[in-house]
């Protein structure tokens, strides 16, 4: 680290990506991303015109797609904060309630991102285990009602969602703490808590772009919650990038939410796909965690998660597994395409197969 | 302010971007945009190809974009930061390498967003006072050798640029201080200190595709420094918002920055526009500080700064006084077209003409 970086950084920890590597084409199941092109809407809202406004700065207020956005949730965008996708919603919402020693929780195993800020900006943060079956346990969060917290809902990396009746115990508990629920996943079978928002003031919404609609290279994400939420981040965002996002991004970003339609097709079509998945999983003697997202969780059988990460890779698939001890056994596979999907049972099971051998070459 | 937004920000002071009225079309020279298309490269690097790629994650490292930059200015990507405008680059230095009661400096009279961050996230910051001729007082900086400092250079709104052997003295009173300097405007005539960034590992350079590039929609700035200031950025960066920019921003900020000869072209005419300006401007009689820039700075004659904006705003045209006693008589107009140029200073005649009217009003 460098002379000039700020001394509450010495201990920061870098968040790390999903690896992208270059070295052959792959079957990308590792980031949760999209094997679905992006609405065809784009190609129509990115047009010469837009691309001759960039002459002039970007609406800084980025009207046009809180407008978008409020008419397809039913809020005015005064309860609407959107940036450059749901990292700097976070960021955003992090750096204007949250300082050096404050008290936020979330869950040991959920999106890394959470712990990696709260480190990184020294925050006080407490982690809570899930239960043995990956559940979170709620009463941690109500243990503790001073802390904030942080859940992401359904979870990262168990696809587990927490019940809205659960969500309404920790905002209750304490009217004066504020809980961020992160629903990158939520479109895929789970039900929002944006119907709490006009209920509790301690309560912030954040979603994405980045997974049920296809375009996390768009980086477009958002929050919904009490106007005095938003017009605190709004200003806080005016201190540190107040036009945060391009012109393309908020044309861009109205076309695709107002792609309704398109939004629900793949929706549907990776409901399917992940629900034959999960089933010929199961079908092959897998434990599948049933997942309300975009994603499958299922546990190693005859090889470890490590090995059939490393073998499917050798195959030309990407997917995830991860370090901590509770989760260590399980792999993470991003739901492609019908068609990806087939070529990467068919790798499991060969893998399955020879996993004997891949013992004897352990020992 | 809210109930949640942290204590420290209580007395923050929210940047207000210029005007932007939308009650009928302007002649909009009061941002020191482009009145000039961009490169139509982007036309071509925003291509059906690059919105089906958005199904995938940008590349976090931003690479083609710096490696493009690098090739320009003759640095390796590892010197290279590139963010969603000068903007988020200042910010993400600001984040790095300041936290709240450390020391900066910057002229009392420019760039607003320095104070403004400076400001709401409790920096220790003191503004030096302009000598009477608008120039930067360079001993200030000299005299308190622990303070940071940021210099826009040239200087905004007042246009003027201190020499390369001025921010040498400044560099060197402290090697262990950091020098920010932002060149947002540098290309319209002034040696940029990029040539010193070798030589000082305490210097970051901040530029922008807002300006000289023509394109303030996009969200493009960069900055260059010594490899260990940028890599402490980019760490920053990794805490906070991981995937900034856009594969659509990359592609094009790409597509830009190779676009030289189009550079070129349009920094030549937006000169010529200037200097043909400002002459016309002096044979009016009236004070104008001969720029550097892409807008003229020039002093009232019979009526005040604030009205000759006024007036000219009932006229359609769009230009901007500051409400710092120094600089209360000047009026900062952005170097349009041609044919605005002509517009404008017709209208400035005929404002002045009624210059008497106004006064007699004003009574």
């Amino acid at each position: 680290m460098g002379y000039f970086l700020a001394d509450a950084f010495k201990d920061m920890e870098v968040y790390t990506p999903g690896e992208q590597p270059t070295d052959r084409d792959y079957i990308k199941l590792n980031a949760n991303e999209s094997s679905f092109p992006p609405s065809p809407a784009i190609l129509k809202a990115i047009n010469e015109t837009v691309l001759d406004s960039m002459a002039h700065y970007s609406d800084p207020n980025c009207m046009e797609l809180r407008k978008a956005i409020g008419e397809v949730y039913h809020f005015p965008p005064s309860q609407i904060f959107v940036g450059n996708g749901a990292d700097e919603v976070l960021t955003i919402a992090f750096q204007s309630f949250y300082r050096e020693g404050y008290k936020i929780s979330f869950p040991e195993i959920t999106y890394d991102f959470y712990r990696t800020y709260a480190k990184s900006f020294k925050l006080d943060y407490e982690m809570f285990p899930l239960n043995d079956d990956l559940t979170i346990n709620v009463d941690d969060y109500l243990r503790e009602p001073d802390r904030d917290v942080v859940l992401a809902n359904p979870n990262n990396p168990t696809g587990i969602a927490i019940s809205l009746a659960d969500i309404e115990k920790i905002l209750r508990v304490n009217p004066k703490r504020l809980v961020i629920v992160d629903e990158a996943y939520v479109d895929y079978g789970n039900e929002s808590c944006l119907s709490l928002v006009d209920k509790y003031e301690n309560l912030l919404v954040v979603q994405t772009f980045s997974k049920s609609r296809n375009v996390p290279g768009a980086r477009i994400g958002f929050g919904i919650g009490a106007k005095s939420l938003i017009s605190d981040m709004n200003n806080v965002k005016f201190c540190m990038t107040p036009f945060n996002m391009s012109t393309v991004a908020i044309k861009a970003g109205t076309a695709i939410v107002k792609s309704t339609d398109y939004f629900h097709k793949y929706i549907n079509t990776i409901i399917n796909i992940r629900e034959k998945f999960e089933d010929e999983l199961e079908a092959l003697g897998f434990k599948v965690i049933r997942s309300t997202t975009n994603f499958t969780f299922f546990r190693e059988k005859n090889v470890s998660a490590e090995t059939m990460t490393a073998e499917l890779k050798k195959r030309g698939i990407l997917v995830r597994h991860f370090d901590h001890p509770q989760i260590r056994g399980y792999v993470r596979v991003t739901i492609g395409t019908e068609e990806e999907m087939n070529i990467v049972l068919a790798a499991i099971k060969e893998i399955e197969e020879e996993g004997e051998l891949f013992k004897e070459e352990a020992v």
